[in-house]
């Protein structure tokens, strides 16, 4: 705990910096948390809660919390699952909501610089006004800021065809260590000088600097789109078809799956429902000219259909949206069987997503629970889930053990143990683990070398 | 200069490493030389050559000569174009070209890895005969090895649509100082555990370790692809109708243009012909499906058409290939001029391509020089050329001069000063003039971190 002393002068510089209406004390709902809390309950109490109206207010606190010696907890929408924006270790949390501007749009080029604060929706919204696509979705889209989505390289469904955050981010403002402003990148489209610290920052969960803007790339929007989902009768049928999907050149823009467990606790709110041979989801998102749609879908449907059981089309975006909420609502659905989960976010070669799936619920079998998994499978990237009560302590335990066992065997197959959630708080101290001593000491060296005092986001993504 | 009694001790340990009849001393060809010597005479010596048969072998000459305290300097096709691969302070050259094994392919699953030595053709090839398309072509294919273009982060002119090397990069064998062997990523396609260290050795041009094997992602080959060229009466109707182009929505594989002083050098060579109102060219390659390609087509040609001179479409794949060879012949033509060139490759916002082609020419006057420009338009990529006697030591200096203002001026308006070339050691010690010294204190201490004793690739890249 700060003395008391030391919080109101704390409390009275950063006043200074931001104005007193934004500076807020004691645990402040909602700075104490991010989405990891219904399921962990993790919660920290910040020193103080700093919210800068610009990147001079950002770099000051930066400058002013380094000179001090006080940790910096950069804060976006809290949509989180790693528990990265959360004060565990006290500090000021710097929250990013009031630095929303779209600092510039140039619709015909393709291009945007827009502060950290914006929701990510408004991102997707302010291209699709001008007919343009920004691709990353990683969901929750509405809460998420689109400098969380860059510091934690979000990932999403249409990962697969369009990749992740960060390959749409052509520059970057950030402030960094002791309390500078830079930029790295810009609207230009490439650059080779130096190396990629724009890169580097991305993903780097706010433990190398504070992202305050950013410059975004869109694509022009596909002129039609078109989801679908096909059904087996379990993992080894769906993830054949999917093998065969990839394996005859189709490039859908989202290939996602959910397993036997998913789909039966899923089964009743499927729209229309569902025969009770389908018990392993293939859902397809296909993007382009309509013509180009119309090809794909019969490609699609033909690789699909050795073993399917059910086919569903949707025959216009309204079904369409409701194949989707189907599938994003799994996410409650699991958590209300028992009142909580365990979510593990690994990601494995596609060739050992059949394998990776079967592991799950055997790991969890071992530890005495029952797990179910979904996720984006053309990037191998399984959500598996733990099902734990909200209050049964042992099981959490249980579930925690599982879910290191789960991330043992990702690595052991060529997998790796975060695909898109990040390592945050929750998967602190695995990195040498995972990934070697050598590793591990070439990222602490760069972690010093940026931040000396260890100072930005501290004990995060270690 | 080495003494001679270190200089034997140096080969006899380097030879008991990768055999003796891997170990080439005194000046020998290709070895002191890249592709930059045609233009500036960029000429070292090294210490040895070593060629080694394996990664391991690798990481035992890196323990080596770091122990040793020798420079290391890598060295993939030698077709870079500043002097990256050159070992102007002697040392060990690590020539990768015995390395070419490709350790896996997975066509249905599009992916590869591959030894950083084999030719970038043979990467492409490995691919389309199977149906898959490789997207980066920096050009020099035949000469280039996949393993510098992933340490210079190539690109080429189908990076406006698929992005640079980097892009296709999903993991990383690299050996490290003092002397260890490290894997970054793999076969997944996406991982955010960890600093992204896979997109900070791309590009960094074996500064930071010595990449030995890459996985690769490829996609499936689009089923048809089409070349055409429209010519317009200068850079200021031509520039429009690339704006046009981009902001009516077209994703074009490639968009070249090549200025009006490249297009009169290039006129006699122009297939079919070229009539003389046709001063600045507009070049582009649609690919995807036979629809989508013939209503891309369409719209291209549409857009194009405002002040359009001249219009040529390639009527089938021969044709296509008979364009590009205009556009890539250029760079000889353009040199056969006065015997020489200097060639810079910076970078700018699209929207500011149309400027920065005027002040190519605007700066070579002020220098007393002639110069034209060409080059990846919409990625606003600009290979600007000076050209010069290849004896004529003035006017070097003078296209010296015009270079250094040349890059000035993109960074002023948003650009930077390397593209696709890289820094190497051409353009040494520009970065804290481009990019501030905050940005250079990081890129020095990232350099720090990773290589204490400044021994890989030393000099270069700063």
């Amino acid at each position: 705990m700060t003395p008391a002393p030391m919080l109101a002068a704390l409390g009275r510089d950063l006043a200074g910096i931001v104005g007193a209406a934004h500076v807020l004390s004691g645990d402040t709902p909602p700075y104490g948390e991010d989405a990891s809390h219904d399921r962990v309950g993790l919660h920290g109490v910040a020193d103080a809660v700093v919210r800068p109206a610009d990147a001079d207010e950002v770099r000051r606190v930066v400058a002013w919390c380094y000179e001090h010696e006080v940790p910096i907890v950069p804060r976006g929408g809290g949509s989180g699952l790693a528990g990265g924006a959360v004060p565990v270790a006290g500090g000021v949390v710097v929250a990013m909501e009031r630095m929303t501007a779209v600092r510039s749009f140039d619709a015909p080029l393709w291009r945007a610089e827009i502060e950290a604060g914006l929701s990510t929706a408004d991102v997707i919204r302010l291209g699709r006004e001008s007919g343009l696509l920004f691709p990353p979705n990683p969901g929750a889209v509405e809460q998420s800021q689109i400098g969380g989505n860059v510091a934690t390289n979000a990932g999403g469904p249409r990962a697969f065809k369009y990749g992740v955050t960060g390959n749409w981010v052509t520059g970057l403002e950030v402030v960094v260590a002791p309390g500078e402003l830079i930029r790295v990148g810009g609207a230009r489209r490439k650059d080779v000088a130096g190396y990629d610290l724009r890169g580097l920052f991305v993903g780097s969960e706010g433990t190398l600097g504070i992202v305050t803007s950013v410059w975004l790339r869109f694509v022009p929007a596909p002129a039609a789109s078109l989801r679908l989902a096909t059904f087996y009768e379990g993992a080894a049928a769906g993830c054949a078809a999917i093998e065969r999907l990839v394996g005859n050149g189709v490039v859908p823009a989202a290939l996602e799956y959910a397993d036997e467990g998913a789909v039966e606790i899923g089964r009743p709110s499927f729209p229309g429902g569902l025969a009770p041979a389908a018990r392993f989801a293939v859902l397809i998102e296909l993007d382009g000219s309509q013509a180009d749609v119309a090809a794909q879908r019969a490609e699609t449907l033909e690789a699909l259909a050795d073993g399917a059981v059910a086919t569903v089309v949707a025959a216009d975006a309204r079904e369409g949206a409701e194949l989707w909420r189907w599938r994003d609502g799994l996410s409650s659905a699991v958590t209300a069987v028992r009142g909580g989960r365990l979510g593990e976010d690994i990601v494995v070669p596609l060739d050992r997503l059949e394998d990776v799936i079967a592991e799950v619920v055997r790991i969890a079998a071992r530890h005495g629970l029952d797990a179910c998994s979904w996720g984006h499978a053309g990037d191998g990237n399984v959500h598996a889930n733990f099902l734990v009560g909200a209050h049964d302590v042992q099981a959490q335990r249980a579930a925690g053990a599982a879910a290191v066992e789960l991330c043992d065997y990702a690595v052991s197959i060529g997998g790796s143990i975060s695909g898109e959630h990040g390592i945050g708080w929750l998967k602190r101290g695995r990195l040498e683990r995972h990934q070697g001593p050598v590793v591990a000491g070439i990222h602490a060296a760069i972690k010093a070398a940026l931040d000396p005092k260890n100072l930005l986001n501290p004990g995060k993504k270690t």
